[in-house]
């Protein structure tokens, strides 16, 4: 196992020492790993954003935690769900009297236990909610999940929350307008090798030197199908067929794409992946608006890539997207472009 | 060779049309695998900023064309340098009245047909100047360089000189600050699996499955030894030190870090080492200002990450370094960490 680490079974302790160094505006909380916006940084006249999940996704989702983002995260081990204690405090830590949404990627764990954090939470009298990501158009049950899996479609309800909550707008109408977004979010990827959890210190499957797995789930759950590598034009119009066949395409339609690496896939990759997309969308008459490309939800080290596609047919959330968060730093709009 | 791609003689044009698609303010210029802003996100009244070098290091150069960044990049093929007829040609696109400054880094091509195309340029009455990037402290002379390479710090350059270019200071203002922000810039990395150039099709070279070579090139030149994997926080004590002899750290004085990763290292590792970076500035005095982490640049889909130090002596470049630029979209100061 060859990792840039000191002690594996330290490793989400020492990474969110890192990422709080590098992100003024975060600090943890207590001994815990959970990770929460400074009090100097927060609003208490909005609604707090808390998300929750296993670690080794970085910078999912602690990294999404600051300007028009998230409040707080709760990081489990990696690829495990957070305790309910740890959900707890960190809602805790954020919470305002408009209350805690939170948001939370489909797997059993991460279910249950947020449902038992607002248990405890209603009985010290904080309102909160929550909504479910299940943007991947692979399976319909999987390893970890009953109904389909949340992926990297996340990061894209990570950015309208945070900014939409910065709006002052009831949780209610906040709800909504996320669960709206989810809606409208479809993604799908592959994998070309797998990934070394460190505790455990070998790799969690193995892929053959020619071959890769089609819709493989972000922890290495199984996806549809095992076959020979396939050039970057056949990715694309794999997982976008099926996107398709699940919500289909529009001409003149407005959409914003996504295109993540699973860690260890190199940035020429994704940009020739997005050169693909774009090719395909094209065909389909679709109008791009907004195209991102980075390591936005990664499996360690593992090489693969998704693409989310978020269909835009209500204006607010192309608006949305193009306000700049922490998330999306950079604007597609004008500001960005003229000095 | 597992890569996402089409073509591997073509990986370079298609990585492009996606960069271009991701990033509406930029243009290719005719055929060539040169990137410029659009017309109407340049700045006539400012000094042209223009990079080149080898492709297989995205995002630099070419995605580091926008908004307070560079103006254009001439983009040669993987690990080579752009030709003369291309650096003419992206200078001549966004050259102004002000004139062109290039930033290169020392590589013995990139330098030689910097000069040419600036003999060409001049013959045009195109006025221009150009800054040597020469950060990494591994090695006094190199496979490809003589003096010491350019390597990571080339990007706090990028963002020290694109965000002073559009205060419109002259070319002879611009060149001085940005040879200051050189001479205070020290970078060093490491190695830990070789990575393929996609028209060879097979690694540069080998290293064992325990083993690591410690200040090794971007582009795989050798480094001062080969050893045994080692610890985060051996890997940032060695390279820190080997900093701190070249240029030693003084107590209390203000610095920058990036810590970057070399493509197909993953994000929770890169902040476990700037988790060690800050413990061994701690224990010097120095006051890290700005940590910054991700992939920067990189070599194809290599694993290791490298480490660079930006000292912050002189106060113009800590207040531009709080600038936001499309290289740095977040800034550290007040403006993202209060709504």
């Amino acid at each position: 196992m060859k990792k840039i680490i000191n002690d594996p079974q330290n490793v989400v302790s020492e990474m969110l020492d890192g990422l709080v160094a590098a992100n003024p505006s975060l600090m943890r909380v207590a001994k815990n790993n959970c990770v929460v916006k400074i009090p100097r940084a927060r609003d208490p006249s909005k609604v707090a954003l808390v998300s929750l999940g296993g670690s080794g996704h970085e910078p999912a989702h602690a990294g999404y935690v600051g300007y028009r983002g998230l409040d707080g995260v709760a990081c489990g081990a990696v690829f495990a769900s957070p305790s309910v204690d740890q959900i707890v405090e960190t809602a805790k830590a954020v919470a305002t009297s408009k209350g805690v949404l939170f948001i939370v990627m489909n797997y059993t764990g991460d279910i249950l236990n947020t449902e038992m954090a607002q248990e405890l939470l209603r009985a010290s009298g904080v309102q909160s909610e929550r909504v479910i990501v299940t943007d991947d158009v692979a399976v319909e049950n999987s390893t970890y999940t009953t109904g389909r899996r949340g992926i990297i479609g996340t990061v894209f309800v990570n950015h309208i929350a945070g900014v939409l909550s910065t709006r002052r707008i009831s949780i209610t109408e906040l709800k909504t307008k996320a669960e709206g977004a989810i809606a409208r979010i479809r993604s799908g990827g592959v994998c070309l090798s797998p990934c070394t959890i460190p505790a455990v210190g070998k790799p969690g499957f193995e892929i053959g030197e020619d071959e890769m797995e089609w819709f493989m789930g972000i922890h290495g759950e199984p996806g549809i199908e095992r076959g020979k590598t396939a050039p970057s034009r056949e990715i694309a119009r794999r997982i976008l067929d099926r996107i398709d066949r699940d919500s289909p395409f529009e001409a003149g339609m407005h959409y914003a794409a996504l295109v993540n690496g699973s860690g260890g896939t190199p940035v020429m990759e994704l940009y020739i992946l997005l050169k693909d997309v774009v090719d395909y969308l094209s065909e389909k008459g679709v109008v791009l608006v907004r195209a991102t490309v980075g390591n936005f939800m990664t499996s360690l080290e593992m090489r693969g890539c998704s693409i989310s596609m978020f269909k835009l047919d209500d204006p607010i959330y192309e608006e949305v997207l193009a306000t700049p968060s922490c998330i999306f730093p950079l604007s597609s709009s004008a500001e960005h472009i003229l000095p």
